[in-house]
């Protein structure tokens, strides 16, 4: 049983390798009548796509967008969103030398062992080239939250040991004023400074990426099994190179005592602290919804590494491709993406617990 | 669309509040003509029940297990298992004094936002009495895994500052030697003793828990919604009082370089390091998996607190009732039973990725 | 991948076995804060119940429902609605002597089949007592449904070659004054009698049941896979011994010109016809839907039979059980109940349509 | 929630409207490594566009099928496989002249109701053009199906009163021998003849599709609601027209004795007679299935007809595009296509009943 459908009444299917034809998806369950600006989701896709700026790979891909069914003189019609993003500039010839071996940390092994098959034109299906039809698709979704007063926050607020400890809802233009997406100015430089000098060795380096939104009406989650933060933390695991997911305080909550971490009613729609991140029960409640999402760094290194081939047989592998030294900057839309189906999922979904 | 459901081919529902008549669920999926030891799975319910030791809480219930359907003569029918667990010690005069009060960090507020009404017995389907049912499940897809050759080690590694830095697979007789479930007998005990500081307090400690998987084989894992870590994700996430998730280096993994985080292959079935923690783009690569999954503390105070009641007015609550200092230890048997259920389906899942 | 859950967003799942402990199930996402009369729940079951009449098996069940949790004070919760019926009369004896043979047109070859293990109890899991549970969730779905105006009326329209030819909508009363469930004395005469008739001679008759809804507003079903009918049809499908299903003018259609099968608009509510059975493009239209189920005869017949058995050795069985002479009288009730779930199930999904 | 996607494991997604750029789905969950033959999808896609005869609308689409992922060197790679079929002949100012009608027993009123919006360019999502999307699974599920030994035949039995009465498995150069897939010359002769003569009324004609299937191991179906008659009447009744479905000896059986009806076993694999169709407590039991799908006349006539218009004002319309006399013979595709589509699932769902 596959995976490339996502979400519950708000659903997206997706399809398409990073080496193939292209990549597209199918996008069900939108309300009908609703105004959607084509251009914003492009906005959107662009400040996913490679190519950007020095901090990101140098792989061109225009990712321009079709929109083939759904949407029928600005408005959605309530019939599936069927779309397609041609891939332009495949390269396979990049991922030729080391076809036969397996990348350390990449999914070519595990890819092979599940299909019994190997698609030598590179990452294939596990390349994160896939996520752009995610960036579609919640686009869309934020489009129609945003009718509804709910709004996003995304940015990188750690890469390396260099750290913004703040859970702010900073606003686009200032996080999009950083080419790296960290709304802080100084920290901001520092965090730029560390992925060029990790470059320039030829190697990767990880980061967290935070989401803040707000103007979440109180009762979206599903006891018992889909409580809120758990479809969020699926969500987001969901997303290539994660290792971990934490709502409000997190981690840092095992470390504390009840009396420190309990939010105070302050009133019927206030908390005097956030550290439940908006959720409790598994359900909003009203308050500021915040998360964590930890990525490693990128698995392709410009350096040489020892693996194995196909055949068990030992190998060097150095890749000349063009890859990006953080994969974070680029992550934040996608983050953001991803958050948004959850939510809008959910806020549908809550339509009929009542008749 | 309710949340009562987990799982896409072994597929648990669940039913029950926790101070109404019982609690249960039905288990769909189940291959049939496999040994199913109901014993064992008592004894996994006797780990989670309440009333254990003195670092659980007082409140007694003996969490009989009674299976109404899907086997016969200790063998799965193919048709689904049907159980039944009775609410004996419910007494919800306990909770009588605080039923107009919104408990901090409770779901009394967001149940009530939610479905306009609220159940005056008490914490009703938001308990973690519902748990149990998970860990009837999880048990049951144990026994199913153990015949093929997969088994599981969870344990706490962390409570408060207190922490066991190590991802061994320990026995399960070494972690259950332990009264909190903590296979390091020093560490152990320093976690003992602070737990029952807190207690005196009348205050509680968050902690982790931390799970190996041993044995899994290399192809589960569903690209690219459901990838392996996303869903353990999920399934952890839905258990009460959780607040982060992570596989392998997880969080720490956001600090690091490539070529520090990647793990080299050394075989066709193994790698040197395992930041991975046995999952490489979404898919199990055969390595062990681990995990862990941070739970914050109980919310119910032996303390008065602050907050407001049903019509807005502050209120200052001192309950009186039976509660956990630290949910931890009994948390470990329903991460395991979440993880095992995962995994079972997952594997019951991969069975149709060739013909 | 099992079958025992239907339903989108009001769903059932069951368990149990005919000579196991007992039946039942779990309903998810019924509303919050709704009325539910339990004792008409048990009037729903004392309909299917057998033992009703001469013209019903002899086998006594009581079927005395238990609602397990999710109602409270009289008023659903919102949460899972969980229920069971205890299985009183099993009498397993009857089923000895026939326990290595498959008995012709019945389910024991086929379980066996595909579970590889046979229940030598009788039909287990195959048996028509499973519909009780489905009574259970349909009654309450009724219930909701009539707070909405919308009610059923569901009848025997046809046992061998006696029918009635008619689609009114006839009330309770009228259809219960009728031992077999046909509201029209005189033909519910002549069916009584055939199958006092057929039951004298040791064999069994089919029939077909009808059901005509009302008060369904227009817009329910779900282009372009889950058409109303389609829904419906499979839920029909789903029930032990149907055959066929047809809306509207159904078959008869397939001999029709479009002159003479179109349903011309005479308001933006109302058609001439109604040919359509209420469904245009598989959602309703406002006009009652009607559609019809057929019912092949039992197929424990009280009379020898030639049959193989578990070796593929001819055997003759002649089973001395209790069993019904006819089952759609019985089938009357669970046609409703299945309809009942459908058109519930179709309101709340429409919810999402718009924001 | 939208109802664009059949299937559990074998899982078709499809969208897009008639006046549209195009229509197109995503297939997930083939399994990896077969050999699927492209020409062969584009041959079974023929069967089903307009303009094939005079019997068919004169509408030309070309229904040429770019496959966009999922399939590299002709072998699947287990990822989803993405297609797209253009619309090139939309003609949408044929339908300008009725577009404020709504078109009786058509989907305008119903849509118009649902979604309260309507596309002016015509049927939109509701027309049949989206059918060939199903075309192109089935034909994907066939040539899979076809490795296991299972096999297909599927055509016209009744148009108007004339009747085809046989449930033969009549190979496909027969069935495509006539013009309209009635593979009896003589039948089919009448048939045509009716067809053209209500043609020249501008009138339409209804009829019924027969398909059997061969080579179905005993087995196939799931208890209690997937029943595998059930799903293949959902499947049938969500084409366009269709107004009935019965399995086996179907309504017949109503009128029957189980003296009658019963099928006798005369070995491990085979009845004396088939009045079961092939299942038997909805699961396969190895003897061929064969059921009958009952189609409406087209609804759209060239002659004048009363209706409303959005207003509610009596209005006549008289179509003057381009329309199928009689549907029946390019629904013979479809059909084949929805249950092979059906059958696959069912074979991958089977796959884990056992470990």
């Amino acid at each position: 049983m596959a995976g490339s459908t996502y979400g519950n009444i708000f659903r997206i299917t997706t399809f398409g390798e990073s080496h193939g034809t292209g990549i597209g998806g199918i996008i069900d369950g939108i309300p009908a009548g609703l105004e959607i600006d084509i251009a914003r989701i492009q906005d959107d896709l662009n400040k996913r796509k490679p190519g950007q700026s020095e901090f990101t790979t140098a792989r061109k891909e225009d990712d321009k967008l079709e929109i083939l069914s759904g949407i029928f003189e600005g408005k959605t019609l309530g019939t599936p969103i069927g779309f397609f993003i041609v891939n332009k500039d495949s390269r396979s010839q990049d991922y030729e030398n080391i076809s036969s071996a397996f990348r350390p940390s990449h999914a070519d092994f595990t890819y092979t062992k599940k299909y019994g098959i190997r698609d030598p034109r590179g990452g294939g299906r596990s390349s994160a080239r896939e996520t752009a039809c995610r960036v579609v698709a919640g686009s869309i979704a934020k489009q129609i939250l945003s009718t509804l007063g709910i709004r996003f926050s995304t940015y990188i607020c750690k890469i390396g040991s260099i750290e913004l400890d703040d859970t702010s809802f900073f606003n686009q233009e200032l996080i999009e004023s950083s080419p790296i997406r960290c709304p802080e100015p100084q920290v901001s430089k520092k965090m730029e400074e560390l992925i060029l000098a990790v470059k320039k060795e030829g190697d990767t380096i990880g980061g967290i990426v935070q989401t803040i939104i707000e103007g979440v009406p109180a009762g979206l989650g599903e006891p018992v099994f889909d409580k809120l933060h758990a479809e969020l933390g699926k969500a987001m695991l969901s997303i290539n190179a994660t290792k971990g997911f934490e709502i409000g305080s997190g981690f840092r909550s095992a470390e504390k005592k009840g009396s420190e971490m309990n939010d105070e009613f302050t009133s019927l729609s206030t908390t005097k602290t956030n550290n439940s991140g908006g959720i409790q029960g598994g359900i909003s409640n009203g308050m500021p919804i915040h998360f964590k999402v930890a990525f490693k760094p990128v698995s392709t290194l410009l350096q040489p590494q020892e693996t194995i081939n196909e055949n068990g047989e030992k190998v060097v592998i150095q890749p000349e491709g063009r890859h990006d030294p953080c994969v974070v900057p680029r992550a934040v839309p996608i983050v953001e993406a991803m958050a948004a189906i959850v939510i809008l999922d959910f806020y549908l979904r809550n339509k009929s617990v009542t008749l």
